[in-house]
């Protein structure tokens, strides 16, 4: 066996009792597994107490200051639970992102891993050491502290996987894998035994909040294997990789709402080359990212382009655009945060048709109205009124049967 | 104006609301200081919280990954300082030990400075940022993360203004400066103006706790100026400095006690050359500091050693003599933890008899019992039982006219 990465999650660490739970389990892996490095998240809420503290102080933290301020959460996790496997005789040591030396881009609050040194990690483990590295951060060249994004510890994990060639790289979390739906909401949700990276993708941007989407672009890239399952039970979870053949017999793997996104409409942007390109330039200057895009085809002189950004950029969008708006002479905009996104998804939609007209039938034979639509090869996304989300969910997860382990059957040619 | 350092404990930035209070004290001393480098503790209670998150993983942490841990509390309070300068309009930007580059020894939890970089900090100055410091943290040359030991800030912001060539180094506190006595013991303490390195050095070291000794150590060795003074009020405080020839008209500058030490007595250890080195290199050696040490004189073949060591370092003390008594063929050892040390401390000592007799009557007079004494050439130290220990400060305040700004008269030749 080589080396094997572990990553636990904030609920996994939440408490003194669940740390030393975990190096309990560490150790026991050690056993088989020799080479462990493990990565892990804050405990519990102590991210968001943190943003609080922030927050009491400025509304409107500088950027660099609240990395150093939150990568404090993951520095302390990580030596609670290497004090813990010590503590149990299991030789450990925790190191920050400095000093495994993870750089990255200096874009604070989400800066992208560029480069992963495994001199330190190496050493370490050459002693025989279980290494806990802190998740969620990196280094700039000029040795600032930079935060990952939320969810970045997944990334850390792959990122780590990918560096040192690890075998495999597990995802320990509070549920035991990927299911169909949510299963907090589709009750005959069904656990996953494989999931394509793609699928993986296009769940995780659709708003399930298993793994951060970039470690699964990550893993991808590297060919890193991941395994998605629960910390507090010792059950096979979902195993994310390559697509095989026998995925594709599946046309939709899940069905998942994101509650995190909010329409601005821009109206009556004159129709030329150009307009769009200098809207979306501008956001992605100022760091926001647009998720679904959407211009309506007019025979007018003007469109309206409608676009979604996470809600915790919103009140910046709309600032941005507010500014633009004047510039490229188009006449207001409209913001809606009351808006959910349903989608649907799965490696077999790509050879087969009929499942977008059918996503739609559901819809509206639920009364519910489309505010956008929006299509990949292997997703389909709709935008609809927040309160219509679970019943959205569970209206597709029923009609595309996912619950049944063969309803591969239904759309087969 | 050179460059100021300006050193905040963790009552002064106890929450979000007094942490923008510093803030505007920076600023508005920025006007006319305008190279300012600030040193800060962890807030409040932060380390002792952390101390007891470990405590609740095992009873006897690894000392590399305490330090891991308590170096958060000082990463966090300097960022949000620093968020609370840039917020108000101030540039600033904070600074871990590692992004200073303060390389200390790798003895974990009681780290000494080594070397001090001032290149990054000197970058930022001129850049026109006030430089925020996290106190108490230092690095090894195969960067791993050390602590200074208790009040280690103090030394950080010693250490700064020395390699910096900082005209003062200012240590805020929630003390108006350094007193004759404990004013929540003597009623009548008085605030002295100037207090020289070595009367400080003997204070602190004789438990008042304004300044930790290696700071003053250190500032004593490479002259740096302290002003310790209230964060809470624009008073001025006490100059710690060398010693100048009006000093030594003082008798006696201040009294204090120390209820942070225990006593252990090695019984009838063989009165031969080497048992005593034999027991003290021992104990150095496994990184406990001994205060004070009397061997009894006898005409036994044995005699009997007592020392005091700081409370926390009873049990580890007591572990170790009881290993060490065996091979050294003593009887055995007491330990009594319910002590207290009365000191008094003055540079006009040195050059006038009869000041620890009058001591000694002191304590006689009010029926306190002596069990150890020891003197330094300006300091005489007493320890007795700990319920006396108020009564004692109390009455050689009285008998020595601290409260008096003229005491200088009494024992003058």
């Amino acid at each position: 066996m080589g080396i094997v990465i572990k990553k636990y999650g904030g609920t996994s660490v939440g408490s003194p009792e669940r740390i030393k739970k975990v190096a309990q389990q560490i150790i026991k892996a050690k056993e088989k597994e020799p080479e462990i490095v493990v990565v892990v998240s804050a405990m519990g809420d102590t991210t968001d107490d943190l943003i609080e503290l922030a927050h009491e102080i400025t509304q409107l933290p500088d950027e660099r200051e609240m990395d150093m301020l939150l990568s404090t959460g993951e520095q302390i996790s990580c030596a609670l639970l290497s004090l813990a496997l010590i503590s149990m005789g299991c030789p450990a040591v925790s190191l920050t992102a400095q000093q495994v030396e993870i750089l990255t881009t200096d874009t604070y609050t989400k800066a992208k891993i560029q480069k992963v040194s495994t001199k330190r990690i190496l050493k370490e483990l050459k002693a025989n050491k279980v290494v806990v590295v802190a998740g969620f951060q990196g280094i700039t060249e000029d040795q600032n502290i930079t935060t990952l994004g939320r969810g970045g510890s997944d990334t850390t994990a792959v990122a780590l996987a990918a560096a040192l060639e690890a075998d495999i790289c597990e995802i320990f979390t509070d549920v035991d894998g990927v299911y169909t739906a949510d299963p907090r909401i589709v009750k005959d949700a069904r656990k996953l035994e494989l999931i394509a990276y793609e699928e993986m993708l296009e769940l995780a941007s659709a708003g399930a909040k298993v793994l951060q989407s970039r470690s699964v672009e990550m893993a991808k890239k590297f060919g890193v294997k991941i395994h998605v399952r629960s910390s507090f039970n010792n059950l096979p979870g979902t195993i994310v990789c390559e697509e095989v053949a026998d995925m594709e017999d599946i046309l939709v793997s899940g069905v998942t709402s994101n509650l995190d996104e909010a329409k601005i409409t821009v109206l009556d942007v004159s129709d030329k080359p150009g307009m769009a390109a200098r809207i979306f330039t501008e956001l992605s200057e100022k760091n926001i990212n647009v998720d679904m895009i959407v211009q309506s085809a007019s025979e007018n002189a003007t469109n309206d382009i409608s676009f979604t950004v996470t809600k915790s950029d919103l009140l910046r969008a709309v600032q941005i655009m507010n500014v633009l708006i004047k510039e490229i002479g188009a006449r207001g905009i409209i913001s809606d945060d009351n808006v959910a996104k349903v989608s649907i998804v799965g490696v077999g939609m790509r050879s087969h048709c009929g499942i977008a007209s059918k996503m739609f039938s559901v819809l509206a034979s639920k009364g519910i109205n489309i505010d956008m639509i929006s299509t990949s090869e292997i997703k389909i996304s709709c935008i609809i009124k927040r309160n219509y989300a679970e019943e959205a969910v569970r209206a597709l997860h029923d009609a595309f049967d996912l619950a049944k382990k063969d309803n591969r059957s239904e759309f087969r040619v």
